[in-house]
Formats: structure tokens, C-alpha cells, sequence
């Protein structure tokens, strides 16, 4: 059932000791990873929000890609999950299986990329579980913030004549994708290291979550992709959406893009890993956006608007586009 | 990055909406599944405590075992985590990574034994992930529980001269394993099918960890290996330990296995899977584990103490055993 360590390949133990704890170090609870589990306590007024992600090497992340960008990834798109709820995070759980035979090296650069997420997001490693796989590298990462009692954005809020609202820009990270995959050679060095890193290293939107919270009717993140995880906010609403693709954020170099075919804005706006919030408002709120903005350096995109009914459509120059089949699929 | 879902193979959505979401019913702040994150509180005067193991097709289960007794596993040898430190289990977060292919009737099985235990253990489904991989099938669970303020069970308070407690009978799961490998076909069918429940279904002990939280100086849920465990509450506690292999309590299949060769005691002490608890209490208290027994209805056995210095020792008639290396390691 398990295989012993060997100066090659050091124990479970080994690696938990010399890598993990030091990361669980400035964690109250975690133990130094010494114990069957972890304790934590919201703070007072707070009840804890928790989500967990999981990513297989090869389906959400290239083999190739580095290993403290995979894990800082990883992360991320955890906090992502807690800003849609408006949560402030607290740490968070690890499980990873690694391939037979990784290096300790990487592991270890694994392990450097977190510590330096864990600093820039005030957070620490609280526990969990390292195993070897047959298969390619998998890890999941549960991460628990909080949120005031009863606060948490949900999706189910949308309203008849709520203002969409987008942050940052879009399609950043389908275009990341396809630059690491030699599509984009068009575009200059700049451009293509700016869409890269936007695939690499998603900006969860935390500042932006808490300060929404007491203002916005429904919020989500973007991994599905701008059309899909809209069209979740509206069934959980049970509400429509329309919005104009002219209003669609865009980075300079996603314009580029654009600019070289226009076929390109479906990746835009079905492609997923933009990791940015939209979320709705009541109309009598636009005038706070600009306000918002500057509290949150955040930049914000009035794109659409709900409506009664079901389902998304995107407007190009007034009419409807036909896309395809909104949100693929994990699965 | 992703697959569209087709007829045959549904996707992530439909898994989720289908099979998964009807497992959170019960869950306040589950949100059905359909947010991005789940909420809870722990009830008042208590903290949280969260934990997460990893399990791989082939190298901690059978790819052949049936679907409901790797998810009743799976959340049980969490939930034994649980009990090892005293508390109340609450919920749980659930990261699946199907094998290309999975039939989605082997996830309805899968999901069907989710639903047994969560009756058993009064628990609901609060969130997580499902995706597809083209490895074996791999899980990983984050269990939350709760447990009074600061009143956690840990490793690290066995003192010298603290009695040596263990529960349940030990070895039985190690030798589960070996009946399903045929290499126990000297026992009846009786015996080997008390011994393959045991592997399969393990009984996470969580009344006896919350009884003993004012009574025990330390504990830890015997998942490594009866010895490698007893070594981690050493080393947590900066101790050394002792015990008597004559004292381990042995299920009667067990005993008629070493009975027909004394070898197997080896892997009894240090092939982990019993999931029952260790524990250290005072001398002084020796006289209340039988009151313990009864009101938790579960047998416990008194096998050795804590010493000073470090490392176990086990007496086999008053003589050091040798043993391979203590703890086999998971990776």
C-alpha cells in the first residue's frame, strides 16, 4: 500500500518536515503540521467561507509551466473563489499528488512559490496530505477566509435592471494560453509576456470583494469563462443578462489581438482563467462605481444589464452573437 | 484546457447538479452547491477543526473495490482524524479526479456511499470540486469539525509515566489487505470477510475522542501503523514509549492468523489502515478506563507507558522486537 523512502526519494514524513511546516509556521492551529488536523476560530462576528479547487498537470495547467507558478495558480484561483464571496482569507488545506519520481527540487520550488503568496495574501499553510500518483501531477487546495455573519455575496441576488459589472480586463488568460502555445506570434515580446503571466498569475479581486459586499446584488469569479459564469449568476437569479461586447474590458494587448481577427474574441469571452469578479448593482448605485474604483485600484466596466427571462446574449453592434455552447466543460 | 461534455460523458455541471448537489441538501450554507464557496459557523464556545487526506487508486485503495466503500473510506479515515482530536464532525469538501472514461453510474455508487455515512455520521456535503484526469481515480477530503474552545486533543502532551491506550482491535485492516490478495486463504470465509470489512469500512472512533478530551495528555488515530503512531506521539511529546505485543488487542481472525505463523504480528504493528485511536492518559486515571469502555461502548486495552527519552520499544515475552523501519511512508 506504500512504498518505503529512500535517500532518492524522501518519505511522505520527509517532505512534510522539511518543506510544508515551515510554511504552517506563522499559522495559530496549524501545529506545525505535527497533528491529525488543524484548529481555527473566525473572528468574532464572522462565520468561515471555504471552497476547494482541484488541477490535474496537462487539463488546467501545462507540465511544462513552472512550479511555483503552478502552485501560486493554484492558490489563487482559491482566493478568487473567496473574493466572489467577499471573504478576507485566513489559510488554507493542501493536498497534493505528486508523480512518481519528482525532484525534491521541484517540490521545493513548489513550496517557495506559496511562501511568497502566503506573504502577499497574509495567509498560512493549515494542513493536509502528500501522496506519489502514477498519474500526472493533481493537487487540490482548500482555502477558509471570513466573512461579517450573513454577508457573503451569493449569485442569486441579480435583479430586474441590476447593472453588470466587470473588474480588470478580460480574456487575458485564454490569450496567455494560446501564447504559450505558439498562436499568438504576431504580437510583440511585451505583449505576449503580459498575457503569459496574466495565464500564470491571476489577481484575485479580495479588495474589490469586501467592498462590494454591502452594495452588490450577486457576484462571481471568472474561470468558466465571461459568457458562463454569467449565465450562472442568471440561473441562480433566475434572471437574463445582455451586454455589449464593445463594452467588454480589454488589455492593450488582448486589443492587439482582436485588432488581427475578431475571430479571437470568442476565446475572449468563453476561454475562462480571467479570475476577475462580475457582479450586479443597483442601477441607483452607477454613480459609486468611480468611487469604488479608486477605493479598490480596481478598474470596473459597467458592460450590461439584467433582465426577466433566461440565459446571456452578447450584443456586436446592437445584435445578438451567435457563440458557442456557453461554459465549456471540466469535465 | 477543457472538454465540451457529450450524451455519454456529462459534464462537470451535470455531475455536480446531479449527483453531488443532492448530497448537500441538508447542509446549511451549502448554497446547493451552486456558489462559489460554502459558509459555516462553529457552534458557540467552540473553534473549527479541518483536515485532509489524499487517497490514489492502486496505492490507497483497490481499483477493483466497489465505488461505496472507497467514498465511505475516504470520508471515514477523515473523520478518524477528527476523533483523534476530540471533535464533532460538521461537513465536508470534496476534490474528485475521475479517470477518463468513469461511467457515471461507478459515480452515482460513489456518491450513493457518501450519502449512507452522511446519515451515519449526521454530516452533509458543503462544496468542492470535480474534474477529469487522465490518471488513476484521485480523491482528496476536507473534513471540518468542532471541538470547544481550545480543548483540541494533541500529540505532543504524553508525559512520563502516562498509561499507553489503544481501542478497537489493531491489525485487522493491514491484514484486510492481505486477504484481498489471497494471501490468507488458510481462514474460513468468516474470517476473511470480518477482516476485508475491517480494510474497507473502518469505524472512525468518534465518541471515544470526545469522552477522552478531558482525560487523555495525548492521541492520534492509528492510520500509519500502530508503532509508527505510538512514535509520533513520541516525538511530539519528546518521549519515549513501550508496550507489550501480548497486551495488543487482536480480533479473533486476527489472532487465528498469527496463531498459524507468528511472521504476521509484523504486519499487524506496522501496516497501518485500523483507524482505531492511541492514546496517553495519567496513571492516576487507569481506574475510569472501564467506565470509558462502557459509556463509549467500545473496548479499550492498555498496552504499555510512556518512558522517558525517545523512540517505542515492544516487548515480545519482555524482549525487544525487531521491526523494520517504524512507519511505512505514503510516498
Amino acid at each position: 500500500m506504500t512504498q518505503p523512502p529512500t535517500q532518492d526519494n524522501p518519505g511522505e514524513f520527509d517532505i512534510i518536515r522539511d518543506i510544508f511546516a515551515p510554511l504552517s509556521e506563522s499559522q495559530a492551529g496549524a501545529y506545525n503540521l505535527t497533528d491529525d488536523a488543524a484548529t481555527l476560530s473566525p473572528p468574532s462576528g464572522t462565520e468561515l467561507v471555504m471552497t476547494k479547487d482541484a488541477m490535474v498537470s496537462g487539463v488546467h495547467f501545462l507540465a511544462s509551466d513552472e512550479a511555483g507558478h503552478i502552485a501560486r495558480k493554484l492558490l489563487r484561483v482559491n482566493l478568487s473563489d473567496l473574493a466572489a464571496m467577499g471573504a478576507t482569507p485566513m489559510g488554507y488545506l493542501l493536498a497534493a499528488f505528486w508523480s512518481h519520481g519528482t525532484d525534491p527540487d521541484w517540490i521545493r520550488s513548489f513550496a517557495e512559490g506559496l511562501k511568497q503568496d502566503q506573504r502577499e495574501f497574509s495567509i498560512g499553510l493549515l494542513g493536509g496530505d502528500t501522496v506519489s500518483t502514477p498519474g500526472p501531477l493533481s493537487l487540490s487546495l482548500t482555502a477558509i477566509g471570513h466573512v461579517p455573519n450573513q454577508k457573503a455575496l451569493r449569485r442569486n441576488g441579480a435583479q430586474q435592471g441590476d447593472l453588470l459589472v466587470v473588474s480588470g480586463s478580460i480574456g487575458d488568460g485564454a490569450l496567455g494560453l494560446k501564447a504559450l502555445r505558439g498562436e499568438l506570434e504576431f504580437l510583440n515580446p511585451d505583449d505576449l509576456s503580459f498575457l503569459v503571466d496574466r495565464y500564470h498569475l491571476p489577481q484575485p479581486r479580495l479588495a474589490l470583494g469586501t467592498a462590494i459586499r454591502d452594495l452588490a446584488s450577486s457576484c462571481i469569479d471568472i474561470s468558466d469563462g465571461l459568457v458562463a459564469d454569467i449565465a450562472h449568476i442568471c440561473d441562480a437569479s433566475s434572471m437574463a443578462a445582455v451586454f455589449d461586447v464593445e463594452k467588454v474590458p480589454l488589455s492593450a494587448a488582448a486589443a492587439k489581438v482582436v485588432a488581427k481577427d475578431a475571430e479571437f474574441l470568442t476565446a475572449i469571452l468563453t476561454g475562462g482563467d480571467d479570475y476577475e469578479l462580475a457582479f450586479t448593482i443597483p442601477a441607483a448605485f452607477e454613480s459609486r462605481l468611480s468611487d469604488l474604483s479608486k477605493q479598490t485600484q480596481t478598474e470596473l466596466a459597467y458592460i450590461g444589464k439584467i433582465e426577466a427571462g433566461s440565459g446571456v446574449r452578447v450584443l456586436k453592434n446592437g445584435t445578438a452573437m451567435a457563440l458557442p455552447t456557453a461554459g465549456w466543460r471540466h469535465f
